[in-house]
């Protein structure tokens, strides 16, 4: 802390101190990582498997038709002004046109526009709990939620995600957390951290607890169709009958540019339980910033309508290239337990520290595999589970095979005994 | 409201109340504007002087280096990715040169980019204070600053602006208002909605108070350096030795891209009391929804450093004139009372309603303006004044000609005694 600083006229100025919101908006991720001063290898190049950000190696990028539309629209005059703060009507239709399916239409009345996905989650979260309220998220879950609700006062509250039941939600353990100043449940379907996708069957399970509870259902699904072969993904917001859903989502991980900053709130109401409430405080909560770039706003029909299948299909296979990857080289590994995702861009890799001589737990395996083979990782206490790891499958393949065979030499050399 | 639904299996859902913080965004523009259910003479071209974007009329647009600069960025592979929340530094590098004086220099470090300069005010609004708190806000003011505070629960508590004195302010009305619970006073100059520039002694005044009071100063300077001849424009962060400085600004106004959501707060602490509390409690604050559009962050050394003084000089001689203009024009009409502006885009006019055969208030005017002469302007009553009006400057001169010729038509048309 600074020293009170005297000044002869007028007296001594304490530090002012910082708002409880600001006090208690905490990065998990910056808090946990950040602060082990540690560095890389310096005789091996560092390989990135820490962050979501799949732009990051160049291969991929966003599609040439994006890159197209905003050079169209940045020429238009009529684009450099305020848009309605939930979104111009264009981009507002293009998202419901993108997200509706034969049996189930979105209308644009029902979309709010906003900057970024993490934007959508923080009007969803403010707009539906009050301070001393509880929301309750997915453990291990998307640091992002917690950091919210913190922020806001409102009490985060973890339903366990089965690790060997390929991270579907404890229905009972969920159900008992439930309370009075109960707002909401978060459900984060396709899920980072765990790559995890939902069958019908469980969304419906889900959908069952909240409607006996009479919870509405934020629905993070940033990575809506980011699935692999042989899964399916079904919005929530269209599978409930009765349990209003607000659907988060964004053009950054299906568009791959998370910098763009432009994400949406899908309303799903089908018994107008929100329509005088939820839907017009939304929409009040979002003329505080007002929303996303008017230019990206202009571009977003263009984005979503002319980017050709053969873009994502690209994504998804490097994606799933990737993931059978990483899980057929890791299974071999000693001390890990890999789990194969079914989508996202994600892998949860269980850590058994006994299985090691020297590697306590998972943060310990993150700082030692940074520190001799320079390659970053996440470990899964920033997710609120201990003893995994995260790694992103973004990167290029040669990347990818460098990565697995530097953090196999480095297993089996820690090992206990030699595999 | 909607009644209840019922369904046999699980029972009735009562509407699902907003949280305080939605119910409480309340924008005045909103609801006093638009719950007028009025439209304009379907005979007449509706003129348009209600809405602060230069935009509108394309008489002003960003300057052609900006646009040439997007269109170079957004080709860039490395501009699509996450920015640091707090905004890149090459971003935050062009803005701190973009202000920095001979004599005044600002550190990139001392920059957090925003998503807008509504968001700037909103992070310093509560990073400042908590519920309960108060912040000195200015009376006419800007009707943000009360939908912010009151949507984060902190009482905006009002200090006037003298109409008769250039709108200076009250100094010892404000200083009569700090209690134990004020945080901050917010400070607007330029001035929206009164066009006011204050001068170098004014603004030390003004920071006296506060230092008196050990009170930090959140000063919106969107409209820096938009002023007209004859005056100075002066960074309170500059002026300030001892009392902290937060500096809310923007692109938005200078390049005339109000749309594209990039604003920032220049941190003032020239004795640190900010350093360990405020600045990072800014940047965590920061990480809830991330800064502002990637591909526009990467056209900003560009945009700042190219575009020619040419440029900006020609949005102020338009704005000069059209003060000019209607402030000469009005004058002479009945029941008006302009005050010309020394700078940002807008003009104060009071109405004397006692002039007027059958208008009764600012209300009324703005109503019979919009039905009758299909010229939409803004009631003050959504500043927080009666009896004036608010008009923008920023209109190609044929419209504001023709709106000053059907404003003093209007006027005569209603006032008691023919002039």
């Amino acid at each position: 802390m600074e020293k009170p600083m005297t000044n002869g006229m007028k007296g001594t100025w304490l530090p002012i101190q910082a708002s409880r919101s600001a006090r208690n908006t905490i990065n998990p991720i910056r808090r946990i990582v950040d602060r082990m001063k540690i560095s890389p290898n310096p005789a091996k190049e560092m390989i990135s498997l820490s962050i979501g950000d799949p732009t990051h190696y160049g291969n991929m990028l966003p599609p040439v038709e994006a890159l197209e539309a905003i050079v169209e629209a940045v020429q238009l005059p009529t684009c450099h002004g305020y848009a309605p703060s939930f979104g111009t009507l264009d981009a507002r239709r293009a998202v419901a046109q993108f997200w509706s399916r034969s049996n189930y239409i979105v209308k644009p009345e029902d979309v709010i526009l906003t900057s970024g996905c993490s934007h959508a989650l923080e009007m969803c979260v403010d707009g539906l709990a009050d301070s001393g309220d509880n929301i309750l998220l997915p453990r291990p879950g998307f640091s992002l939620y917690v950091t919210l609700c913190q922020s806001l006062g409102i009490e985060p509250r973890f339903y366990d995600l089965l690790p060997n039941e390929q991270w579907r939600a404890d229905l009972s353990h969920l159900e008992s957390l439930i309370d009075d100043r109960t707002r909401a449940v978060l459900i984060n379907n396709p899920s980072n951290p765990c790559g995890a996708v939902y069958s019908e069957e469980h969304l419906r399970q889900l959908i069952n607890i909240c409607e006996r509870n009479h919870l509405p259902i934020i629905a993070d699904e940033i990575y809506a169709d980011m699935i692999f072969s042989g899964n399916q993904f079904h919005f929530l917001g269209m599978l409930s009958e009765n349990v209003p859903v607000l659907s988060c989502g964004g053009i950054s991980k299906r568009f791959i540019c998370p910098g763009w900053r432009v994400g949406w709130i899908v309303i799903h109401d089908r018994h107008n339980l929100f329509k005088d409430t939820i839907k017009p405080g939304l929409m009040d909560l979002s003329s505080r910033i007002l929303g996303p770039n008017s230019v990206t706003q202009a571009a977003m029909s263009h984005i979503l309508s002319e980017t050709p299948d053969s873009y994502y299909d690209d994504i998804l296979q490097q994606l799933q290239n990737n993931a059978e990857f990483v899980y057929n080289s890791l299974l071999e590994a000693p001390g890990l337990r890999p789990t194969m995702p079914q989508g996202a861009m994600y892998m949860l890799i269980a850590i058994n520290p006994s299985a090691f001589l020297d590697i306590q737990d998972d943060k310990e395996f993150f700082t030692k595999l940074l520190c001799e083979e320079s390659i970053s990782c996440l470990p899964a206490s920033v997710f609120g589970i201990d003893n995994f790891i995260r790694i992103v499958l973004t990167t290029p393949m040669e990347k990818t095979e460098e990565a697995c065979q530097r953090i196999l030499e480095f297993c089996h050399r820690h090992a206990k005994t030699i595999a």
